[in-house]
């Protein structure tokens, strides 16, 4: 019943400036809009489609750029993780460590990011039931941590495509977890585009007010001030002008959806 | 940019005063809440699991009871139909034929529905890509008939399952005919029992709730006043007397999506 | 435990010269190969993706055509027929009436297939998976009729694509009917092209010879002298001069599956 | 052109007892079917779907046990990894690394495996279309090795379901690479059983039997002399008992496909 929260920013960090010029205006855009503000960014691709696909500035520059901007800003960050060893270093310096999606059910990855106490947000494998998610909760709680978010990115349909399943979001809910709605990544289409991954930008907006409309937690969304130009996942990201109108009417939704909760 | 209309009714015709009924507390139901009201039942459901599944009280019988209802109500009603050769007979009666989602492809039918004049409502397939509609309408057109609607009622994902993907319905308004979410059939299970199909009813506002917040024209739902003893679809059907509260929250979220049309 | 039986021919009737070029080299083909031979072609195609799709011969022609054929090189003939009037007409003439896959539930169309006594081959539907067969069966079994055939022609895989599930060929057969491999329709991609549908004719043989190493009964297989002028389903055809090769191919393949059949 | 290899092992090793049981009676079954043989068992299960699951004897105690294996027989032994640091450590003792479906678009996994000189057998991910692996391959190669393996073992097709498309084994062999069919993991029912995957072990003779006649290089069967009290995906495994008879009919498949290459 709290107000949405908004998590974004681009999808890997660039350099320093970039990524303080994106959080400095999506905290501008996400405290007019009334919704809560954490910033995301990648130091590492660690499963890009192909091998010339940039991978990242790397976990040190990165876990720096990354403090920078909690301090600076004042906000919470996130980044994911792509190993054991990464949890523990990642978690000294951001608020949340997240799975990726193909690595949702390594059951090491889980418990070594559970045991740091920061809170772990799962994303759901393209490969996984909504109603699978239980089992992963379980591993991570039996860590004794129960800061827990969980985050639809779409389900495989066929190949080169995704489809964003809506059941997903209450079904995800009633774990009494919080839930995410990942707009930008629902509408990639996995190596689509031969060597890295299409996507369909112009749906990004569709899913996450969809998502809204039945009472998520949080979105997530990469946005890039020139998407085409961004080392990865342009295809899908939103362009930074495009947000705040965006998240305004988001908010919107979202004042409603609070106050009619669904339930399954 | 008009309000939300409701296509609402049981699955299928049980008896005059069953769908007279029904029809009267959906007519006051939509009244209440601003919304127009279409009443839909079939006379025929000519496509059951099993053999063993009922049929309903056939065209003849099917067409007075739904001639009663709409001079009685003065109220717009929807049947489908099954062979070219009822398309002109229901056509006399009806406001709207629907053309089945497993017969959507058939030239034939298409162009007798769209020879009567009458608004054609075609369902999707559970086979069809959203983009597949354009041929569809350009089939309709062709008689002359530009009195078109569009619905979408869920894909085929994997065995017995079916999945609503949010992204069909703006691309099926790009058409620039207006969209409608059938709500119940979208979260049917085909073929789920055995002999019948499943179907999972608690899903059923979580679709129709996404869609409104995307601005669809309409939303189809199918109700009774004792779901679980409808002669077809009870797993997937809302009970009746939850209607009134469902729509008037659909009412709101139409309101603001109205408000705020979302293109791609 | 008998010898595969070939059901083959062009998509659609062009010309009674046309058909009888096919039907005289299958023929030969097949005798040469030690398969049985059942000549396939439609007198109408009556759910072309689009308007402008060549609808064929009409049904009179095209029977006269399938008589002729039928005569001629006293071999059986299939076709596939869209309404129920339909059935009784063409069961004068041809062996075996074969229900399409978009009307594989349509209960009225499945009894006048089956009151007409002729065999009935039922495409199962993009949308059904193959335990769903046996409610079909019972339908038809209900006329009195027990000459069934089952057929796979893929399912809906995300869209514009069908997947084989081979599965599906042994859960078919515990029904006790001969199952038929579709082994064309499997690889097309519905509506791929826009306005007709596409198809990965390379695969056809690798379908083929899949399902006969477990044992069908029979392969479906489109042909064409010159695919890519076909007036549908060009695609997914196999060139008439490669089809020589391809049986006597399969032949050894069925003589092995048939001497160790599989069984679940 | 080469006879059938057959990789086949327990799916976990229990202890050195079992592991030898199995790789003697697997040599002889296929010594005498005349099949190359592969002994396969992990000594970590990585990504159990519940944190209750077994997941194994650990690296040290499983790395020795293989290591037994590969001395005591005389036969490759492959083993799958799920860090960086296992890939060096485990290529000192087996012939074949493997790559989990999750894991194969993890850029450094597959350089650390690559960078060992080992053979490198990837398993397509659920997700993954069959084209997309060029682009690991290419991964692969960026080390100088190119001894890699490709399996498939089955895509996504809805909820706790995976179907195996045929065309994935001619897609990935245009490669260049020998293609491996995973009989048993491609009729796993992922998560199906709540805490565990389900699996349909009737269809594994069918997914081999079928890969074969295309002319695959290897097939890949967990066995187990009791699958039903194995410690892991005992519903999909095949009954030592029963390997045999199994492998004998697939060398026949095998001779027949090797003397009629399918070309794509």
């Amino acid at each position: 019943d709290r107000p949405l929260t908004v998590i974004a920013g681009p999808c890997q960090l660039e350099s320093r400036d970039h990524a303080q010029m994106i959080a400095g205006q999506m905290k501008e855009i996400c405290a007019a809009a009334g919704a809560q503000y954490v910033f995301k960014a990648s130091y590492d691709k660690a499963n890009r489609t192909s091998l010339g696909g940039k991978r990242g500035m790397g976990i040190d520059a990165g876990l720096a750029v990354l403090d920078d901007i909690r301090k600076t800003f004042a906000i919470p960050v996130l980044t994911d993780v792509h190993t054991e060893e990464q949890c523990a270093r990642a978690a000294e310096v951001v608020d949340i460590l997240q799975i990726p999606a193909f690595l949702c059910r390594q059951t090491d990855m889980l418990l070594a990011a559970g045991r740091t106490g920061a809170v772990v947000n799962v994303k759901k494998g393209q490969f996984l039931a909504p109603w699978e998610m239980g089992n992963i909760i379980t591993k991570i709680e039996s860590t004794g941590n129960t800061r827990i978010l969980l985050t639809e990115r779409g389900t495989s349909f066929g190949y080169n495509t995704l489809v964003a399943d809506m059941r997903s979001l209450p079904i995800m809910a009633k774990t009494g977890y919080p839930v995410v709605m990942d707009a930008t990544h629902s509408v990639q289409q996995p190596g689509g585009q031969g060597g890295s991954s299409g996507g369909q930008r112009e749906f990004a907006p569709v899913m996450a007010r969809a998502a809204v409309a039945l009472g998520v937690a949080a979105v997530f969304i990469e946005t890039h001030e020139d998407p085409d130009t961004a080392p990865s996942d342009g295809p899908n990201m939103i362009p930074l002008d495009q947000m705040g109108a965006l998240i305004d009417t988001l908010m919107r939704f979202d004042a409603l959806a609070k106050a009619n909760p669904i339930e399954i």
